[in-house]
């Protein structure tokens, strides 16, 4: 193993104009670590209940995906329902249920605590925070957060930022983070409260990376058609960070190669690509990597000039 | 001259949260051929009033602009003026006086009508065909349009966009034309209309380019403040137009080479984002061609990985 990825594992309810999921497996956990098991050995930390099917404990392992830090508790595993609207730029939430999610206090197994690369899905500040405290010295920690957070535990979540190297988030969030509307004056702002490299993800709109060696702006791919969203954006994170951890990065040793952080961007948009192109995760059911480097290609053709 | 510009020349109040300005030279023409003016020699057809102000009339006229085609005509000149929000990102029309444009019937100066480039900025699409009619056997004919044309007189433009080899419009306006939400898919049924050539303009998310050799996404330039977005669509026009102009392309002796219209992508974006650093045409008072090549650069930082 070398990422470990903590965050929720949960079932979700979706409709989209392509059609209507009643249940299917989600959680910003779940897609994270599928996505980046294409690219590095992956561990989750999360918690489902007594009603986690085995057939997706069996989807995760055939991505290699060690699930010694899955806890299975008393009760159902966390649940959301969600509309898409027609264009899909907005969602409604039908429901939030957090069942056992609600007193989820992730402890992790003792070979996790080793492994060089740390990412914090959008989880409450503290408990990420909490995960964080338990590996010994990771090389790399990166997080993803949100509107709610922001809001509501600022401080918390200021604290918990200082100690990451990499934050992804929205371009809403980022403006309420940074209280900026201007992006490249937002991301200024949240560099200095701690994560050096940020990534602004623009769903549709692509990505923009702010690190050391300035900005990067990345298309989004050109898919025919999205039947599902939901889960791209932590896609992208899994695609980003995995490849990350596949190059071994280590800004201990010195500065991480900007081509690198780049490419990473282009991973993660192409992860992101990918999940739109089916409901849930149905799309890491016959994924290749073959078919991740071919559309990294694409990229190159889709920007080059 | 080289490429002859058609549209609206006006006065524009517009008032954005850096500021207010009660009359400034505007009006799709004159920022098309401003933008253009820095890669080729830009000859206008337009009509404006007797209140057209000689210095406005002079700062064209440094620009090596030829106004043999503008035309003074008894009356006010085109007046608009509208407010835009917080974020920039919309805009209401106070007031839209048409006053001179009104009777407008371009009549083209027997110097402009063998001219190699024709650039046809949103006006009724039945005045685009009639000033195309006048030019004897131009290279490369582009235009825009607008939602109101795409509404109320669509038979008359999808006639007038068959004689086209390019057309630039937004995304929204992409949507309505095609009547297809995905933008890929919207792009081959508007490339099926005539225009081989498609570019589609999404403001401070860049442009995509559709053309034979397949799509092509620039960014937007990350700037530090907008001040005002007036003109900077038709500015991305003058840049785009303006550059495959200055290289001479002539799709009737070979296919453009694809590169081309790629870097014309970017010397769009280079206009557009100079455009919003000031009010009106403010910024091209002092711009030089230095600073549009070391901008052209930057995008080459901005998106090679």
């Amino acid at each position: 193993m070398s990422l470990v990825v903590v965050g929720s594992v949960a079932y979700d309810g979706v409709e989209t104009p392509y059609g209507r999921r009643e249940r299917m497996l989600g959680g910003a956990c779940t897609y994270v670590a599928l996505a980046a098991s294409y690219f590095t050995q992956v561990g989750v930390v999360g918690v489902v209940g007594d009603d986690f099917d085995p057939a997706d404990r069996r989807l995760l392992e055939e991505h290699g995906i060690d699930l010694g830090g899955l806890e299975h508790a008393p009760g159902k595993t966390f649940y959301w329902s969600g509309v898409y609207s027609e264009d899909m730029n907005d969602r409604v939430t039908l429901r939030t249920e957090l069942n056992v999610f609600a007193d989820f206090r992730p402890e992790l197994p003792a070979h996790y605590r080793s492994q060089p690369y740390l990412f914090l899905a959008n989880i409450q500040p503290a408990l990420q925070r909490r995960v964080q405290s338990q590996m010994s010295a990771p090389r790399l920690v990166g997080g993803d957060t949100m509107n709610y957070w922001i809001e509501n535990r600022r401080e918390e979540l200021i604290e918990t930022l200082a100690g990451w190297d990499v934050l992804l988030i929205n371009d809403s969030e980022a403006r309420l983070l940074s209280g900026e509307r201007n992006l490249r004056r937002a991301a200024e702002r949240i560099r200095a409260m701690g994560p050096k490299i940020l990534v602004i993800k623009r769903g549709e709109y692509g990505a923009l990376l702010f690190a050391d060696d300035g900005a990067f702006a990345a298309p989004a791919y050109l898919l025919d058609s999205v039947r599902d969203p939901t889960g791209a954006g932590d896609c992208f994170a899994g695609g980003f960070f995995g490849y990350l951890a596949e190059q071994g990065v280590d800004p201990g040793a010195g500065p991480i190669e900007p081509r690198l952080l780049r490419r990473a961007v282009i991973y993660g948009s192409v992860m992101g690509s990918f999940c739109c192109e089916q409901f849930g995760v149905d799309r890491f059911r016959t994924l290749t990597r073959a078919e991740i480097d071919a559309r990294f290609q694409e990229f190159k053709a889709l920007t080059e000039f």
